[in-house]
């Protein structure tokens, strides 16, 4: 168990939020050159993913694939990537980021080297397509949380 | 759906056989620098997690538990890292890295730059402890694989 005192993601939402949970939250994060990136943000301070329950587990999973599927349908990625790292902040988030093959580093992680420079009229492509996102993301929560509802 | 032809992880296993299940198996990943590389890679051709019925999915990430449990039992790292790119080989595998506070790229991704250069005495110490992690993760699978047996 690492301490929450401190943590950044127990101070501050981590990004701008789309989502707040019972459990979790989604955040759209702002990072130049992916515009389609997001945070799926586990609300108590959990480092690993493997500390959570089975039902709990299924929950954040199940929140990372609304995040995945609205990115799918609305910006057409050439990928998603899923990741959770923690090693700069071990509180229990999900990177879910739509890779395109324009983007600065594909195929490198985003975390690799850069390939090419931006393309910011793609990147407002993108972009237009975000609100949209956001309220899909956030009708397909609501129904996540409440599934007899 | 992207396809199978000619991708690596339909064609080949993707690293030292751990173990080989239903649906999915675990290899253990020679990367210099990073003893404690895994990947679950699911057996079929799937791009995306998010492709993967509910069922499939809870199945995938009770896998990826059980090998981050014994990293973390056996291996004792700093964190856990968990990813699902898939940008070059668009399919559907989970990396679960041990990280240590003294390998080359932490805190760092593994695919980012690194900040020291190798510690070939620490790695030993991880590496002396696989052959344990190894049959720790084959037997935590074979009841994940038979929960009534």
């Amino acid at each position: 168990m690492s301490s929450s005192f401190g943590c950044a993601l127990c101070a501050q939402d981590g990004g701008t939020l789309v989502w707040y949970g019972k459990v979790l939250r989604v955040v759209h994060v702002e990072e130049a050159g992916f515009p389609g990136y997001y945070r799926v943000i586990w609300n108590a301070h959990v480092a690993e993913f493997s500390e959570l329950s089975d039902e709990a587990r299924a929950a954040c999973m199940a929140a990372v694939v609304c995040v995945e599927r609205a990115l799918i349908e609305h910006l057409q990625p050439a990928k998603v990537n899923l990741a959770a790292l923690g090693n700069m902040v071990p509180h229990l988030h999900w990177h879910v980021i739509a890779r395109f093959e324009w983007d600065m580093h594909f195929p490198n992680a985003i975390w690799g080297p850069a390939q090419r420079p931006r393309d910011l009229e793609q990147e407002a492509v993108v972009r237009a397509q975000l609100e949209a996102t956001h309220a899909d993301i956030r009708a397909a929560l609501v129904k996540a949380e409440t599934p007899d509802g």
